[in-house]
């Protein structure tokens, strides 16, 4: 029996770890734990745990610390509490192996609170590059962490170049995209009245927009007049839109209060907003939206595997790959307006398998089963 | 005006940062802070706070922070509590500039602090590799830091390959050196006088040992029985010994009680302990025992300009650059006695400016001072 | 000199000690240093600090601290967090003298950190008894406090019968009232105007109900229901409302979430939503409405000078010494209603001084800087 | 199932617990979970954690939080971390009740975690006056409990007075006298031989002081000379000792540098030092001690049962409740050197049942199994 705990602390931490803890828990010789922390556990970033829970999964420690607030201060106390919550339950629970998810400021906590115990620790999709505090995060993870699992040849080749024994270095894809293949059709019009009863169906059935816009925390004092800027965008599309609230960031509350007095505003628009959907739902709806648009990478990962058209704005995945269906653009009314256009003009782009094929889950929960990690890892210097 | 921030958390720290603070202190344009954290304020760890006022210097915070425990989970603990503490230091003083130094784990809480709240941050001491979780810290420090000052041309190479700029890493050597260079001679019996007055000066005027051994922390249920071999081989030596108590880390206790059960045996040896010495003291005993023994990495920094005969011993150390005056063995009682022997007919070593040449103080200060830090950092893709 | 530090987690805190400040800042023996945390700091619960900051106070230390969610672990864990960040501060500062206002969950933090590290605490307000978590809270306090500043002679029996000296017990009323007496005439329709241009003047110009419904934290999960039930009694009224959004508490997401759904479904109403006044506002409010209703205790304490019409409803305000101008009832919306109803015919009642006379700002000023305070205190036992 | 949760942060905490745990590991309808936290864990503090497996009870949880330091600001972080880590585990575990035992600072944090989620607890040994700041702690734990077990008429008085409803408070004893009556007959020498096999036997065997004197927090900056004092005192006795390392609290650094100094100075005397005993091999000490002496509640607690003679020195327990066994004194070396010689001339005292009469455990038990405990308590007024 191997004793793996997978820590989640938000929602796209659980997209892009869902099909492991599927084929984990078909292992026998798998004792699964799963904790799920900070903005996972709030109903105003959508009740990750909730959703976990109603796919058949156990939550065994659920961990409130999520410090509320705009200032970035909050995002290193939070990363402090968490360091300090998930220490004591790692000393309770004595795990193999901690899985931590990807780049976000408090999944740091979980590579900090396992490597400090002399605990191996699994990293989900380090090795790739973006352009924000992201960054610093997700290699300083992948420099604490013992065996990696990367989505892109890039990514492996960074990871082996910040360090790592390749030996420790596996290229699986992203486990997001793996929901891409496995996810069965519906129609997004059922999702939509699945959440909001009284959205205009009329209105939505010729098609919609999708945007999903986050914070930059490196420049979170700007995460209000980037709003302005996407949404004045938008608007003059006139396009029926679905506008999903951002993550739990400094600088969101700017954007959440920015959202919060359109709404109030009583303006006339179609556009309509939404706290959180599933993995499937969203997956579905990437897949039927005429044009992604905002920061999220769900734009540039899951999207380049269903050939959804993008428009990526500003710095935050700046140094991300892409394939051919993203389109970069600053935040620039006119220049988001005109990308959008010649995105929907363009339609649905071939798929590319950058970030994988779909099947991550299987080869990532072997390798968490069966690789023998070394716990006392080396530095391999490269020759310049 | 430049509001620079320093975070001593050790008595390693201060003696790798006392000559630039003693620069810095001279500018006019630098305001400076003292964040002194965790051991640096604790009796048992030598009192480093009050060595830094008596120093002359201001500590505008002192931050108890270190829990108690054998166990690894005190440092992650102790290390998510310093998270908490210094990101609401750093929120109320708003420094330009933060500086944290080397790789112990309380190190990576400031450098979390500081990055997460958008405030650069300078590592002093990065790229180097030793052979414990110390690798692991110091590596992820360099990845959320903005500015590397390194101490040896093969950690410049390794900052760089992890992606830093090399506008960002600047070859200044290692401040401890520089008191090696500007310390004055003390015979070294005035200073254990000063400390022991029942000390037996007859019996040390021959010539001394000098150990300091701490705990691996990736191997620190071994910490009682690596102290037995030691102690064993210093006994055989019968030579009058200067040992010092360990640094905190998990596993310090075992080493401490073993140490503690061989005081409280009442056996007769020429062992006598001491719990801290200024920095200068040290300096003055390096250059005058007949050899260093244990895993400090003084051994090997400050000792190379110097050229004190050195055994280091196990895997703390294992992959450290060394120079002549180096011998590594693993803990084994005969082969640890026959390098001290072999290293006291040896002698003296000729000095090498492998770790610095004593000027790094003045560099660092300037650096500090006038570099302009690009928050938005990039990561350097190298070609394999 | 003396350093008085108070510290404030709330927009009830403030209000409870404004004119104290005001006081204290005449003094020039007085250094007072303000530190604001918790829900203070937060736009969703009418960010407090930038109404002191306008008021022209300096903050000194402000602390986010404030654990987002639901469930009453929160409250805990948020509490432990700010005994941990006080206490440093308090460490850093040395204060004379620390004050803690009323009941509120956080205000037991200031008094565990100033009373364990051996300094003064003066309670404002305690002795009184209510309902809820609060009465354990404040009586706590009580127990960790030198010196009670309180509102009522019933308050004053209390916190003696705690086995306080009565020498340490001082009668001064309750600054928010002092609020009340000092306040200037302004229309209630300017008010509303200002934080809500859009409000319907036509409708509310003849006059409007205040509603002020806080979670009991000892029944959260009745949170939801219990607003049902008092929103269902205020829109069979029809007449037009301000309604205030609830306090930082366990329950308090679910009273929101379920107040959003009302405004979401778009039902009609003359219901406006409001997130915070200025406390000169809320008294010009508290003056004008025809009636308060809710589970307040400004609806108790300051209305009680006021003579504003007030139905308390439920447990948290239960036991509480009201006077005339209080009408309880339990969370049934029929009874509500008649109450309702029958406190608009009644009409504005006399003020009564239970709860002071306007003056305590002043008295509790000389106290602060002039009573020579016992930190050995002793228990004053009572016969049976 | 009644699942109760009895949480042990020192070793004076086990001692006053252990017999209500062994009733409760009887009761089959009874789910216990015993904690360990900050010094229970600790070898400097005797191992209590040991000593509690190695007597047959299971610890789920085990909590590492003291924050090592002499201020009295460790004492307030290391509570509120306690709060933050205790409360994620009532929150993991759910328990029907938890139990807290005394006075110590850190007890106050297992009274807020529990009762601020709204679980019952228990407080045994309130309502007794002491005279350092254990007063506030322990009084502020009753008003955050539900259930009080006293061991003292007046305890149960006091605990009334403080207004609690007089049905939930059970005079029981105190379970650190069960202890007296249930233990069996050991020889002190063996005892002593146990720990240290090196003492002198011979002059032991005459009889011996037993030493235990405690920082008094709200005084730490006195608990060095108060150690001069009473070390004068006894070495002036010539008197074979038994001299124990105080309990974890601030000024403990203070005394323990003391006492090692002491140690260090090679001075003749017959005074050895122990870190601790087992409950019942410490009933055994006090039963064959010709003298206690410090300020150890032991002294006056278990000591009336026993009838042990007691010198106790200083303000710490300046106003308990004591039996005629005991002597109080302030620090002068003289007195306390004639009271520890009166004390001996007159031998054991007869034995009253002051605190108990050795069924406390079984009591205990009975009533955290079958009361029903009311979670919104009321405040009883009493007329003056």
């Amino acid at each position: 029996m191997k004793h793996i705990c997978v820590v989640i602390h938000s929602r796209a931490n659980y997209a892009r770890v869902k099909s492991v803890l599927i084929e984990l828990k078909k292992h026998s010789n798998c004792n699964l734990t799963i904790v799920a922390g900070a903005s996972a556990l709030l109903f105003k970033y959508g009740n990750v745990a909730e959703i976990i829970e109603s796919d058949g999964f156990k939550i065994q420690h659920k961990v409130y610390a999520a410090i509320e607030g705009n200032d970035p201060v909050v995002m290193a106390k939070t990363t402090g509490l968490l360091v300090i919550e998930l220490s004591q339950i790692f000393f309770s629970i004595s795990p193999d192996l901690v899985v931590t998810i990807a780049d976000r400021h408090e999944t740091l906590a979980t590579a900090i609170a396992a490597s400090y115990m002399n605990i191996p620790v699994c990293h989900i999709q380090g090795g790739e590059i973006t352009g924000s505090i992201d960054d610093l995060v997700r290699h300083a993870i992948t420099k604490l962490s013992h065996l990696h699992c990367v989505s892109t040849k890039r990514a492996h080749q960074v990871v082996s170049q910040l360090g790592e024994d390749s030996k420790s270095v596996f290229l699986t894809g992203c486990p997001s995209l793996d929901l891409v293949k496995s996810t069965q059709h519906e129609p997004y019009l059922e999702i939509l009245k699945r959440y909001n009863p009284g959205i205009n169906l009329e209105v939505f059935q010729s098609g919609f927009l999708l945007v999903l816009q986050h914070s930059n925390t490196l420049f979170y004092d700007q995460a209000r007049s980037e709003t302005d800027v996407t949404l004045s965008a938008v608007l003059k599309t006139s396009l029926p839109t679905v506008w999903l609230w951002p993550n739990i960031d400094s600088g969101t509350d700017s954007i959440s209060k920015r959202l919060r007095e359109f709404i109030n505003s009583g303006m006339k628009s179609n556009i309509f907003f939404f706290r959180n959907f599933k993995p499937e739902e969203y997956i579905n709806l990437l897949k039927q939206t005429l044009c992604l648009i905002g920061n999220s990478s769900s734009g540039i990962r899951e999207s380049s595997l269903i050939g959804t058209p993008c428009v990526n704005i500003g710095l935050r995945q700046q140094n991300r790959e892409v394939g051919p269906n993203v389109v970069n653009v600053n935040f620039d009314s006119q220049h988001i307006f005109n990308a959008i256009s010649a995105q929907i003009l363009h339609g649905k782009y071939e798929e590319t398998t950058l970030y994988g094929d779909g099947n991550a889950g299987k080869k990532i929960a072997e390798i968490l089963l069966n690789h023998k990690v070394q716990i006392n890892k080396e530095f391999v210097i490269w020759k310049e």
